[in-house]
């Protein structure tokens, strides 16, 4: 299931940087699985990489040629067939995360057939997961809930496992999502998972480890977005956290794709999910927060976080202006 | 998707009545659909039902023949398969909720391919179910929530629609598991469908509907059970109920199969389900309590709902023992 590194950074033919997000992921939290970069002509992305042709990648090492591009809606572009067919014939593992699956083309699936290479397709489960027993694991964990979808949880566990790791604390961040999956090759995608194995999933996820162990679970959806509220209480309850970290993004105007539906207040947050946590973890604990000001200036956001420490009474951050340092303190003095 | 109606009922070589759960609650639940019972020598469940071949049921009109016994593991026994593909050979549609899938026996699939007919198995999602809007339906909804899996969630939306027809009220079982869907011929296995799809299927099988029609939803598993309280909080933000029925078993000692978990008190899951339904349905209201008084004598089970009743301050019944008339009371003063 492991996706072999180092990996060699598919552009394709990016009509933007943005399109790029999945390489950009990768080498922002794993430059050193990030080898080189391989663009198509026309292509507007650049993560400042070697560029390789599948030759030069080869030679350096690279073991899978991943992704790291989306076209609109998600597909395999006929453009890209050339290279990756070429990338199966020199030996290269493929891993995607888009919706089409690689594995469903079918000149691609008799390459690999005929040449041995596995395709990596993260959106799908490839392992039968258990249904969770709910009994307590060695090792602490922490997951990251949001009042919303796509709020920065992500980026929170991957800033935190950053600095703890600066730190020489043991943790790891536990990918719940296609990206976090591609980035450290390894997770769950547990929107894809049958209902009755989320939480067992999660469990598998992150097992019995060393006392002073961190695993940092990346959260999904929120308990307040009806169309996903359930995968994040199979976190919850699936992840057993000592620790939450609460996620918000303040400029927000109703949920994520809900036009109806307000964001709840970090308060209403705080309340829900520790009241689900202690049903798994009676000892879980709020740690801090963690808000995306990307839509303030310097000001606005230096203000709205120093509100929300005195409103709330826990240390306050936005982890990509001002690093996770004050929640990993926070997560250390559990 | 629906079942053709209507069945034989396949009682096979059923050990004791207990295996033939599923065939007792359509004989209950819908008598109107069981017009005869196939049962093979050595058979000990009786539905006290016409025993008749598959020529007999098919002269008297039966359209789909439902395998209404399990087997321990749940599968398709040897014994069974000469009854299975004559049926098929007969004209017959199967259907069946075992874990082992008729379509993939391959003399099973080979003959339903050849002659025509359909092989149900209602364990498995035959919809590609959206993922929930959130947008308010028309129509009323009730959803059953307990305190613990298999606590008479199903029993207790069953008896309450039996009630509403018989007082001539609009009001539809919604089924979510596979014994509900084989009673009422259709339905969503919710355990089986993909996390992302959740609570778009219980929007989907609870559509806009006339102002004064009620679904009563099929409950599953509990919030306070970790192995399922995400497909649980599916049910509550797909279903937007507008009333809620809190179910409970008291005698029992721990969350089933979860030996380290005590059940809730009424309290707590009163207080928890309607914080979360007020997500998506601000109005929502608990109405009323379902108790499965099973395990105690008349004199205990009447001490124990009046003490519950005044505790919570709502009707409170066995609707086994005592029918489901207050709650309905209750839903009709909504």
């Amino acid at each position: 299931m492991t996706i072999e590194t180092p990996y060699l950074l598919f552009l394709g033919d990016a009509p933007d940087p943005l399109a790029a997000k999945v390489a950009q992921g990768i080498k922002d939290w794993r430059p050193e699985f990030a080898i080189g970069q391989l663009r198509m002509e026309g292509c507007r992305a650049d993560m400042k990489l070697p560029d390789m042709d599948l030759e030069q990648a080869k030679a350096a090492g690279a073991k899978t040629l991943v992704i790291g591009v989306a076209n609109r809606g998600g597909f395999i572009s006929p453009e890209w067939k050339k290279i990756l067919v070429q990338a199966l014939e020199e030996g290269f593992d493929l891993a995607s995360g888009l919706h089409n699956l690689l594995r469903e083309e079918e000149d691609l699936a008799a390459v690999a057939r005929a040449t041995g290479r596995r395709l990596h397709d993260v959106r799908v489960p490839s392992v039968k997961y258990p249904i969770a027993n709910g009994e307590r694991r060695t090792g602490k964990r922490c997951l990251a809930v949001g009042t919303d979808c796509s709020v920065g949880k992500m980026y929170t566990g991957l800033a935190m496992e950053r600095e703890m790791r600066e730190r020489e604390m043991k943790a790891s961040f536990r990918a719940t999502g296609q990206t976090g999956i591609l980035i450290t090759g390894e997770g769950v995608p547990l929107d894809a998972v049958i209902a009755d194995f989320m939480a067992g999933s999660v469990e598998w996820l992150t097992p019995d480890n060393d006392p002073d162990h961190w695993d940092l679970i990346e959260g999904q959806g929120s308990l307040f977005h009806v169309s996903y509220s359930g995968v994040t209480l199979a976190l919850i309850h699936g992840g057993q956290p000592d620790a939450l970290i609460l996620c918000h993004e303040p400029t927000r105007e109703h949920m994520r794709g809900l036009p109806g539906y307000k964001l709840p207040t970090l308060e209403a947050l705080r309340e829900l999910a520790l009241q689900l946590a202690h049903v798994a973890n009676p000892d879980c604990k709020v740690i801090g927060i963690s808000v995306n000001t990307a839509a303030m200036d310097d000001d606005e956001a230096k203000a709205y976080l120093a509100d929300v420490e005195a409103r709330m009474g826990l240390p306050t951050v936005d982890p990509f202006r001002h690093g996770a340092a004050r929640l990993v303190d926070a997560l250390e003095a559990v």
